[in-house]
């Protein structure tokens, strides 16, 4: 991945320093649009997509590998430019580093099951994220979560609303529902086209 | 139907004024068991089942169909007699006339979903059917919910979550979790049997 390195340090999506910004991520974008955050974003499509989509709203892509990192990159190097639109190489375990009460959205995209109980506090539905995620948000606090997988998405409905989220939205069967305005990511268009369900949440907190 | 009229009134399971129990179910059970309540049994089963298996609670089965509550009564004919269980005709909405803070947990199963949004009152998870059921419940309040429809499940998650219930068990696939000791309803096994997921949820309050 000697490539990879290089594209990653060249881009101008990328933003090697994060925890540099922290308080400060409106200066990177240099507006006072809102900023959200995809934790796990993979190959880039559903933030890159957005970013394209909604120019009045700043998007930070997080993600720890590079193999899928240096994908979005590829991706982007075929568009026009995007201001409102950077790149994070990190683990999600030290996002309340990086942030401090200035996003207001996060989405969780197909993130890892952690199927084994013992695992659970890795599941970034679990209460210890939900927990670091609350010093990240402003004061409206919004989760947007999507999955195939049925178990993790019954203990993230749980775990989000006993914590204190209001449920504004869900689905147990996105494309029966027919969701208009739905951004697929790369693993959720091939899932969803085999017929299996994708399952969607939106959740509120105030402080 | 002058068959099942005869069979309700003259059944030992039927509570014909239930209305005049309020705040004393337990000298109907004579004894301080906790109480359960079933609203729609329908033909039975599941609360009949109940009572055979959990002889330390009271069950109440309401329903407002005569053709399916005469169902029930047969069934009980070949059984031995159940000391913890009764039965009310009546239609849910009026269900506060005749609980007084003396029920601990309430069954709904494969409820009427009541599709159309401009009858979303008449789903018995309702933010108003919950706030009937506040005034039946003990400090310790619990909903056990079971359906196999996918849109009434969402709303009822979101609706009952949102109204201030932890959810503390939730299955979008009951059959494939392989949850143990299932009482099924008639509608659930018929329906199960044909491989569709059948839905449960398990949600407490305090006082």
């Amino acid at each position: 991945m000697k490539g990879a390195e290089e594209k990653i340090y060249n881009s101008p999506y990328m933003v090697l320093d994060p925890k540099d910004h922290f308080g400060a991520w409106n200066q990177v974008f240099q507006n006072h649009n809102p900023i959200h955050v995809e934790i796990g974003m993979g190959k880039g499509n559903f933030i890159i997509e957005n970013a394209k989509r909604y120019p009045e709203i700043n998007f930070i892509g997080i993600e720890k590998f590079d193999s899928v990192i240096v994908r979005a990159i590829e991706k982007l190097e075929v568009e026009e430019p995007l201001q409102n639109l950077k790149l994070i190489r990190m683990d999600a375990l030290h996002i309340m580093e990086v942030f401090d009460h200035e996003i207001t959205t996060v989405y969780l995209n197909f993130s890892d099951p952690w199927p084994k109980k013992r695992h659970q506090n890795r599941r970034l539905s679990s209460p210890l994220f939900l927990q670091k995620y609350d010093s990240l948000f402003c004061q409206e606090k919004q989760i947007v979560m999507k999955t195939d997988n049925r178990s993790l998405f019954a203990y993230s409905i749980m775990s989000i609303a006993n914590y204190g989220y209001q449920l504004t939205e869900l689905s147990l069967d996105l494309y029966q529902d027919n969701v208009k305005d739905n951004i697929p990511t790369e693993y959720e268009e091939r899932f969803a086209n085999q017929g299996f369900p994708i399952y969607k949440l939106v959740a509120k907190k105030h402080d």
